[in-house]
């Protein structure tokens, strides 16, 4: 697949500067590249090609309910959580096409790096930076390193705190500190990718990676933070494609179980 | 490890075309590639190459109950779904000698595309991709995009699909719509690969993956289309190997619950 | 991440053969990657670059209750157990700038071959090989493939042995088999990682793959082979940022089950 990515490079380079110039060479970029790849999915699997063409592209990422906007955010974590870099450029030049912002790509990698494993985030660092070299996006069009942060729900906080603490306080110090001074008092409340889209990309990586423990918790939140059931529901859509069925199945009791709670 | 896809490369350019001269090449290279990558273990840790050599490839690879071809599904199930890449073109060439058609490499792969993730099967074709251009293995010899699927076992179906949506009809319409048009009305009926083979794929694939949950009805389906209780045990020995230890432990009581049933 | 690679085999090109030097020239090539990759992260995210400058390398590895020599191997086995080789081969360098041995970074990446998976292993033979040899570290300074082992403590292994006959001897005997052969009575007798070490290798796989259900037997193991409960509390501090936070926390429970049973 790396011929995909020197075509897009070869593309990009031809970009001139004045934007609707640049972003058609984008758009013929991303074309071309996802044409090689379905040429090279035929090589492989014509059934593959196929389904890829007629139900991925040309379906799946066109159903109601969630928007290609919030899909890319859907895929992108999950790919990342995955730690999945064969088409991840490909991915990140879809999001920012549909919409996802520098800044939101910037805090969605970072975001992972603590919920992914740190090493997930680098090779998402990887890519990117290729895609934002080529779109000339530079670091003063990202969030910066300390920024002015989201107003803490103190009392949610000190009740989340309280319950890590008394459970876990006596068995790793470190751990329940850190989750408290980086995560939950840091990351959350950076504005750069709003607490919906934050929870949605949280979501989209614990049942990407099989990781239905934290799924109650988190899905919670995301409703909290303004998810809407037909969204969660149509992110399993997505995820069932992207981080394969059985990912999707085990977390749909927990996920039914949560709508249910809700919906009391 | 790109040091022996090199040798690989040059040592199957110079095949000649005349089917017996390239079958020798190609083992040839098999060969060459083996010796290199044995080399390179030796450099890091001469004990890890005794292993390799003595246990890996001169024991298991061998051990009855399980024929080299079957192993090959197995090990090839597993590193698709574990995303491992880095031996995936010797593993696909290594199939092929053993007697795995290339049409039913390409439906492992499409196959794996819903069980292990969308990802997982790209990268498999990009090794796939290599192999196939290699051997000379074009479209015309793959099973084709739309085929005559086998006859549908209707009752079975019916039941599978009622019970999926009184569970996650509500939860999940677009999951579970995609699981009876796509999965068990179209994928599962392809007749590229047997229907025994198919689920020996999705068995291996969910052990490899450590998803346990779903391992019981696809272990059922597996001995239903054929798997048998010999072949099913020494699976599990392929994967300790293959996918670690502690994904074959975590999945033991499971198969063995299922065995115990079936022997009532 | 490519660059960095480049760039440290440029300077490691450059060293001398003078011991000193050599250090000297092989820090300085540390530096630089460290320095490249905070500028990649920087490119994508300069609040990303900070988390890793003030909290990663800043904090987290200066930490107490856990040496950096024990951190390198907490965190090597956690890379190699998620095939994460985007800077394995920096991880390596720094694992034996902080003493860890080269003939225990092989035993490391052998006994993982077993816990985490054939291929695991051998994407780790790929970045230990450069670094080895960029090093000049040769096979005579590595474990021989065949060693005189540690004595076997019988009747603990007599009863790991029948517990795990009797609940899958009839279920898997090939695995049973080598369980007993490779695994207990050849593998963890191996004298070139001392058994504590070996056991935080395997717990940390454990914890960072997400395989709960083993830890209990392996953590009681490893604080039987003397690793403190302050360090299994700050290894899990380590995990956190490089298997991230859910699978910290799905294993919270059970070492906390662990440290209670044993402080009774």
């Amino acid at each position: 697949m790396k011929i995909f990515f020197a075509v897009v490079i070869l593309l990009f380079s031809i970009t001139v500067s004045s934007q609707p110039e640049k972003k058609a060479a984008m758009q013929k970029a991303d074309e071309t590249q996802a044409t090689s790849m379905l040429a090279d999915i035929h090589a492989v699997s014509p059934a593959l090609e196929r389904y890829t063409r007629d139900r991925l592209i040309g379906e799946l990422w066109k159903r109601p309910d969630l928007s290609p906007r919030d899909r890319s955010i859907v895929t992108l974590a999950a790919l990342i959580a995955r730690n999945q870099t064969v088409q991840m450029g490909y991915y990140i030049n879809l999001a920012l096409d549909n919409g996802v912002k520098p800044s939101e790509i910037a805090e969605i990698i970072t975001h992972l790096a603590f919920y992914s494993g740190w090493e997930n985030a680098m090779s998402a660092v990887v890519s990117a930076k290729d895609v934002f070299h080529r779109r000339g996006i530079t670091p003063d069009q990202l969030p910066p390193a300390t920024v002015e942060l989201l107003p803490l729900n103190e009392a949610a906080e000190k009740q989340r705190a309280a319950s890590v603490e008394q459970n876990f306080g006596s068995v790793a110090a470190g751990v329940v500190q850190y989750t408290t001074d980086i995560l939950f008092n840091d990351l959350w409340l950076r504005p750069g990718l709003a607490p919906r889209d934050r929870s949605l990309v949280t979501v989209s990586a614990l049942i990407a990676a099989g990781q239905v423990a934290q799924v109650t918790y988190h899905l919670n939140k995301a409703m909290d933070n303004g998810l809407t059931q037909r969204e969660a529901s149509e992110m399993l859509t997505q995820l069932a494609f992207y981080a394969g069925w059985p990912n999707v199945f085990s977390a749909l009791p927990v996920v039914k179980d949560v709508f249910e709670k809700r919906n009391r």
